[in-house]
């Protein structure tokens, strides 16, 4: 007789798992705060230090963050994209990969989602186009205010897409480019040059015109790409 | 005078990122073992608990694995592309997303990869997909030994894009897709046509032809979505 090598889990992993299913499931939702430490302790019957182990996992999985504090606490979070940025920006770190992947993987993955968005933008997303475009309107002569709705104009183009992955992997591609590049501030010209981008976007998807949109998003970021300041 | 709520970092935040450097400016090398818990405890001049919960934050970036037992210690290792998948898999099962956004983002990354890879395949590769083609044809008759042959052709068609972001993301997409289908298995009709269809993607990077590669992966995505039962 042989026996495998026993797989024993380690409690703190058994007690992550316990709580991630509780978030994931829907059980306790964003916002909602767990019991305490000392409350969890005696609940699920393991040592202060396993449930302090199970914590620190389901933090760097983005699912809670612990305050201390008269206010403090454990409160459920949405990991949003910042967890998948940062797993990425890790592995990236680790294979030394240069920035013009990054910026060469937006380029790419950007307008396809534009091309879904012509296909599938709803008519309260058109109008939250609009009024994005309003704002850029009365911004352009306020760099930071413009940077902010121009941002939130390829967000929603991305987000009209509607497809989570697309949208969570271009999403987290485009944080790390801020990340790493340092802006320079545009000039009026270039702000009025973005406008009329945005604009020509508006009508692509108006039209249901996918490759136009794909195309305009794609000059846009080559456009984009000049002008920033790599690091 | 008023202050700022002052921000104390955690011992155990503190104790992650000293170690997460160490494996990411490549100190210590992949298969690497780091020193026992009792000497980093001594070296590091933290408590047990701290360190230990260290770890559980580095084994969760996949950075790390620890085993017990006479021949475990505190491993190194490369995450790939598992932690990231990860990720992914977690948020897409809080936002409660359809595999059908999974099935439609392969089919939109992979032909960007084949595109690419049809302008940047180097020889040693090239030999790399003739080989797996090569097995293809000889192991036809025996599913489990042809579908390992199909998936390397796909992994050495991405990796031969050169892009890091686009190949981890195709993968971990792969990967889902994997992890969710259960495959039925292919008849000799479809491992036929899956054959056809690798060798005409061979011939289309052989001639640079990245729009036909991309074409040709479409296509054969599309016919892969037909024949897999979906959970």
């Amino acid at each position: 007789m042989r026996l495998d090598t026993l797989k024993v889990p380690r409690a703190s992993e058994l007690v992550a798992d316990k709580l991630r299913s509780l978030i994931v499931d829907g059980v306790v939702h964003e916002g909602a705060t767990l019991p305490s430490e000392k409350e969890l302790v005696s609940q699920l019957g393991v040592s202060r230090a396993t449930l302090r182990e199970a914590l620190r996992i389901l933090e760097s999985e983005g699912l809670i963050s612990t305050k201390t504090g008269p206010k403090g606490g454990i409160m459920v979070q949405r990991p949003g994209s910042a967890n998948l940025t940062r797993s990425l920006s890790l592995l990236l770190q680790l294979e030394e990969t240069p920035f013009s992947d990054l910026l060469e993987a937006r380029r790419l993955l950007e307008p396809i989602c534009a091309d879904l968005a012509a296909q599938r933008v709803t008519p309260a997303e058109m109008a939250d186009l609009e009024g994005i475009i309003a704002q850029m309107r009365l911004t352009l002569d306020d760099t930071n205010a413009y940077v902010r709705q121009q941002l939130a104009f390829h967000l929603k183009v991305i987000a009209a897409a509607h497809n989570d992955v697309l949208r969570l992997y271009t999403l987290s591609v485009g944080e790390l480019i801020s990340a790493r590049a340092t802006q320079v501030g545009l000039s009026i010209e270039q702000r009025q040059i973005g406008l009329k981008v945005a604009e020509g976007i508006l009508v692509a998807l108006k039209t249901r015109n996918g490759k136009l949109a794909a195309r305009r998003i794609e000059l846009h970021l080559e456009a984009f790409e000049t002008i920033i300041e790599k690091d």
